[in-house]
This record gives structure tokens, sequence and C-alpha cells, in this order.
């Protein structure tokens, strides 16, 4: 993509409202903008990390055999009411009434509906088990919608629901969910801990969350130095490791996933039967897991930032390589732009090419700030030395390359 | 995928609350169900089609310079009061108040929150033109929601807005956005046409809609044999061709797509201005064009179907080929299932294998049902001979080829 064709538009100064690094980066970088409180709009490269994110979440996902549907955003109160959480959430669900005045509600989750949907179509053991997920909006009109992209009142969220015949069942499909989150959020670059929590308002028997260290965020974590234990600090009492007696130390962290097991709290009520091997009626035996996409994207720059800007992982990044030609007047130079250009995109790599007529300072402070893994600058000094550089973002290493073995290098570092 | 693992309810019964052959189908095949009136969940067959037509949408939007973001679900009112809508809206918008008392409502489109953002990122003459889109939500309350997925209150759909200097430039982007939608209908294997309509609700200056003809339409469209004129029945009077004087013939049709000129009629109210050449302020000239990926859907089923289901094109087919191992416990008959569904899957293409220990006619009227366009038959019988069946669904024309070939003739078929 040619950046001067692209809609990018970095902020020089930082935006009053922002607070978090990552908030401040995303909106200098032109990733996203704020419509309202707690709305926002995803510009191109803050829409291609999403999707980037997301492409990683459904091969995990697919890879432990979920299948992908598609439930609605807008919800009928009966089923909410069925299982109580109609009375029980307050302020936070979005509720109103359709043209006949039907009570409905905003999907915070999705618990309810997918239970309405075992309920209708599990009849036998012999349709256990099955795991379904989407990637869908949830809204939630949060008190202090804040930190950009961290907290707010609509989000994308990738949920999953396991359906069991038993707790044998529902123990493998949460540890394979435990396992696919694992390999999820190391594929995006992320520093995490998996760790004991509450089960909260899903209700069930266990719960772990997915915890990314970092000083904005909103949760505070308990690890052993000495065994490994690690609990949200909610739900543990004192300060010492109740595995091995070791003093806790205790984190910040942004809650990037978590898992939950909910047992028969959503079947009973809603009636997801099915009729074991004997023919008799049995609740099925559900889970539910949850990542948000956005808060990988927040916590990875929050993880992976220096003064000047972001840096991606690349495994996440919007763009693999992006090329800098620093005089676009000089034929030369941009001879071999548009070869590297063409050639890394025939290979299959995302190349941004910043083909803008400004000054190589501009083109150096937005190739920082928007934070792509790998830069090739082409000015006219190196060129008549016959080299280009390659310079990584992260290391700020800077190798001096002819412009074919540039080629080769963008292969190896980006590829595979 | 394994017919047995995948989660596809088919039905033997046609529903009674179905009306179109489409809803008819897709609630018999397991590819929807209807959690309340208007609202459907995709099960993963029918979320499989939607993919596929996605993707279609976004290479052809890519090719024509479109970028991709993404707006909220949720609207503050205020745009929506800027620009009128919210008081000349009547029923069919959903609106609710957040936990602060704020007007907010659902959208049923976004030329709001586009001219919104353009309002404050787009400053001068060198900012345009631009494309923006976004496969995303829309919410409306219709008054009768009806026919399965071809009117519901909830629906994705392709959204992109144009934005030029003048009139000349929203011409040349209209005509980029006719000439995609020609691209991309064609490739769902749709018959449709390219009518004159009515603005409406989205104001401007110039209307054409996109026209699948069927008998379940809502629209009816009249079409002149002689010269080519066609135009949505609302907006013509009299039943003579406007341009050559011939007899106009009626046609019911779906509307799957629709392009509008806004022309200034968003930008000015919501001051979406930009600085000439002369550094003159300039209201930005606007274009929005839609698309349906449901209505796609349901258009293709109501135009290819038969006494016995569906009959996807290849386009948009949930999977590119099925296989069907007749006999479960026939180990030679396995072999063969298993080595062509992994050489399938290896050479890229998409195979459903409908591994369930069921009768043959179950998995005849199934995949017949399902309408994925090849089918792969392996029988006893046959293989004495050393064949297996590969059957064209739409044809129904049966060759008989050793394994070997059948492979190639996938590849054939299917590829390219």
């Amino acid at each position: 993509m040619r950046f001067s064709r692209m809609f990018i538009p970095t902020l020089r100064e930082t935006p009053a409202e922002a607070e978090a690094v990552s908030h401040i980066l995303m909106l200098r970088g032109g990733f996203v903008r704020q419509l309202a409180a707690g709305l926002y709009i995803y510009l191109p490269l803050g829409w291609r990390v999403i999707n980037r994110i997301n492409k990683i979440i459904k091969e995990e996902m697919e890879a432990i055999g979920a299948q992908e549907i598609s439930m609605p955003v807008l919800h009928p109160a009966e089923v909410w009411q069925q299982t109580g959480r109609w009375f029980d959430i307050k302020e936070e669900m979005f509720r109103l009434r359709d043209r006949c005045g039907r009570d409905m509600c905003l999907g915070m989750t999705h618990e309810e509906i997918i239970t309405w949907l075992a309920s209708t179509e599990i009849r036998s053991y012999r349709d256990l088990p099955q795991v379904w997920y989407q990637l869908q909006t949830k809204l939630r009109d949060e008190a202090r919608p804040k930190s950009g992209v961290l907290r707010t009142r609509e989000f994308l969220m990738k949920d999953s629901y396991s359906f069991d015949k038993d707790e044998a069942g529902l123990e493998e499909n949460y540890q394979r969910h435990a396992n696919a989150y694992h390999r999820i959020f190391s594929r995006c670059g992320l520093k995490f801990y998996q760790v004991e929590s509450d089960p909260g308002m899903m209700g069930g028997a266990a719960a772990h969350e997915f915890m990314a260290p970092s000083s904005v965020g909103e949760d505070e974590i308990v690890l052993c130095g000495k065994c490994g234990y690690s609990a949200n600090r909610e739900i543990e009492k004192g300060d010492k490791c109740p595995k091995c007696g070791a003093s806790l130390k205790a984190e910040k962290a942004i809650e990037i996933g978590n898992i939950f097991k909910l047992g028969t709290k959503y079947s009973l009520p809603l009636k997801a039967f099915y009729l074991d091997e004997k023919g008799n009626e049995k609740p099925v035996v559900m889970g539910s897991y949850g990542i948000g996409p956005a808060r990988i994207a927040a916590a990875a720059i929050e993880q992976n930032n220096d003064k000047d800007g972001i840096i991606w992982h690349r495994g996440i990044a919007p763009f693999d390589v992006e090329i800098l030609p620093l005089n676009m007047n000089n034929a030369e130079i941009m001879r071999i732009a548009e070869s590297l250009y063409s050639r890394a995109g025939e290979e299959g790599f995302e190349v941004l090419m910043d083909d803008r007529n400004v000054s190589p300072g501009i083109k150096f402070k937005d190739a920082d700030l928007i934070g792509i893994p790998y830069q090739i600058i082409i000015g006219e000094k190196n060129l008549k030395e016959g080299v280009v550089e390659f310079k990584s973002r992260k290391t700020r290493e800077v190798k001096r390359l002819k412009p074919e073995e540039a080629a080769e290098k963008i292969k190896i570092e980006c590829g595979g």
C-alpha cells in the first residue's frame, strides 16, 4: 500500500484526552479515533492489526476443532430473563424496546443465546462434544470507559463455548482452550500469565484469566517467584503463596482473555438437555472462553514501545515491512523502491511504501511511530555506494545491504 | 471437515414458519436458525457462505482502492440530529439511552459517522479522493421481518463511502463502484440487473440498485427488451420505455446492492470541508455504496435450487467438494476417501467428508440438500471396477473415474 494513498492521519502532538501510552500511540499513529465516550472507529492501520490478531485466533480455534458461527448483537429479553441475568445485571446492560414494545438488550456476552441454540439443536450424547465460536461485537455500558481501546463500551470479542456430556469432557475442552490461548498470546508476542480468578458474573465453578503485565492494567495479579503460582489479587488472601508459603509479588496487568467452567449454570434454566446412552435426560456441561483482540493490540503496545513510538511484533504488525525512499524525485531511488516493493508483494509480504513527497525526517518519525518491524531506507548517499539500509525497528540495528540482499533479508526476517 | 464432527443440523421436514424457498432450504440444510423475529444465528455452513461472499467483496473493494475501517454499531444521537435523520426516520431506528441518560441509536447505516470522521480528518484537496469501507452489522426495526435472511432486523452490510473534491471525482468513484459491483455479483454466480432508482432516505442526486430477479423479491423492476433500459418500478411512470418507446416488461427482484450519489447532503451539515488549491473552503462531495452479503446468499439460492435442495455456485459454496464414503466399515472405501480428502485439502480445496455412520440414502439426500457443487461418491459396487463417481450437483452428470482421475478432476472443476 502507498502511504500517500492510504488513510493514515498521523499526529505530531499528543491528544489531550489520551491516558495510557497505547492510547496516545494509537491516536498519534492514526490507528483509531474516538467517536464518543468508549466508542472507537478503527482506521485502516488499526483494523489491519485487529484482522491479523483475528486470523491468529481463528487458526488456533480451528486447530482445537471449534466451529465458527455468528449470533446477533440484539437479543430478546426472554432468554436473559430465564437465566436471571436480566435482573442481576444492572446499568452495565444496554436495554431498549422494539417498535412493538418488546424488551430487548444488546449482547454483553452470548452465553444465553448459545445455550438457547444448544437447547434447540443438541439432542443426544452423539451430538457431543461441540465447540462453537464467533468473533462478534459486544456492548457494555461501562461506568468509566477509559485508556483508549482498553475499556470501551463496544468491542469485538472472540467468544467460544464448549458443550460436553460431563465434567471430564469439560475439563478436556477447558485445557484445550487454555493451550490454544497460550499459543495465541505467544504468537501475538505478548508477555502474559495464566492466573486463577473469580468466575464473577459468569457464574460457574472455576475460572482463569490471561493477564499481560502492564503498568496501565486495571487488574492486579500476585505471582510466586518460587513455585510459579499465580492468581488475580481479588481472590488472593494474604501475601504468602498458598502452595509453597513463599512471599508473593504483585504486578499490574491487562486482562486479555478468560476461561470459565460454567457447568450447568446456563443449561439448566435454558433446558439444554441431551439424552445419554441409557436414554436419561441430562443437562449439557458447558464452558465459556473469551479473548479481546483490541486488548491484545493495546497490551502489545504497552509492552513494546519506546520514546519514538510502537514496536509491533511481526505476528500482528499492520505491515511486514515499510519502504522509505528518501527522495521521490531521484529516479534511481524510486526504481529500487518500486522493485523491492513489487518483489516483496509478489512473495506474499505486506508492504507499506512511504511515497509521500515529504522530508526524510518526517518519514523517519512516522515510520518509528507506526512501528512496522522492518524499514528499508533508500537514500542518495548510500546508493552511491550501491547499498540501502535495512533497519530493525526493535533493535534499531541498521544493516547496509545491496538491494538484492535486502530483498532476501525480508524473506528471512518476515517469512515463515 | 468431517460431517460427523461439524455442526450441521439438517432437517427432514419443512419448518412451519418458512416462506421463501431460500428460507426453507437454509433452515433445512442447517445454515441458519431464527432466534427471534428478524434475528438470525448463522450456523457453520451458513457462516462459511457469508465468509466466502465477504472475501469476494473485499477483494473487489481493495481492487478499486477502498480501505477497510470499522465503525461502531452504537451511535451518539448528536450526529444523527445534525443531519436531521434523527427526526426524519421514525420507528425503523432502534433508539436507547445510556446509563447517563444520553440519547443513542443503533446504526441503520453509517453516513453520519463516516462524515463525522471525514470532518475531523480531511483537511486539504491533497487528502482527496478517499474511499473507505467496512463490513459491519446494521440494525433496522423492520415492521415486518420476513423471508428468512432477506428482510431481517440485524444484518451484515458492506458499506463504502467515497470522498471527492467535485462532481467529476464522484462520478469516477461511482462508476468504479458500479463496475466492482458487477464483478462481485458475477463472481457470486447471480443473474442481476443494474437499475435506476430513487435515492429515498439517503437523499442525494442519483442512485442505482442491483437487482437479482426472483419471484420472492419485494421489489419490482421494469426492463426494456429493445434498448436494455431498466428501472425500479417505483420511479417508472407508464409502461413504455422512456428511451425508445418500446413496451416494458415487469419482473420481481431482490435488491442485493445499491449505490448513491450523495453530493454534499451529509458534508454540509456535518461540516466535512476541505481547502482547495486556492485555499477556499469547500464541502467534500460524497457517494455511498451498499451490499448485503446475506441477500446475495439468499438470492443465489432462489435462483439456483431444485426439488432436492440448494445448488451453490462454486464461488460462494460452503465447501468446494463433498466426499461420500457409502460404507464406513469398508476399509478400502475409507482408504480411498481419506486419500482423496487429504490430497484435495493439501491442494488448498475445502472438502467436506460425510463420515457419518448412516445409510447411503441419507448421505445422498443431505448432500443434495446442502448443495456443494461436486460430490465424490465411493461405493462398493463401483470400487470393484476400480472407480468412484464424480457428480455435479448442478447438472447431475455422473462420471465414473479412477480415484486418481477424480483427484485431478477436483483440480479442474474447482481450481483457478
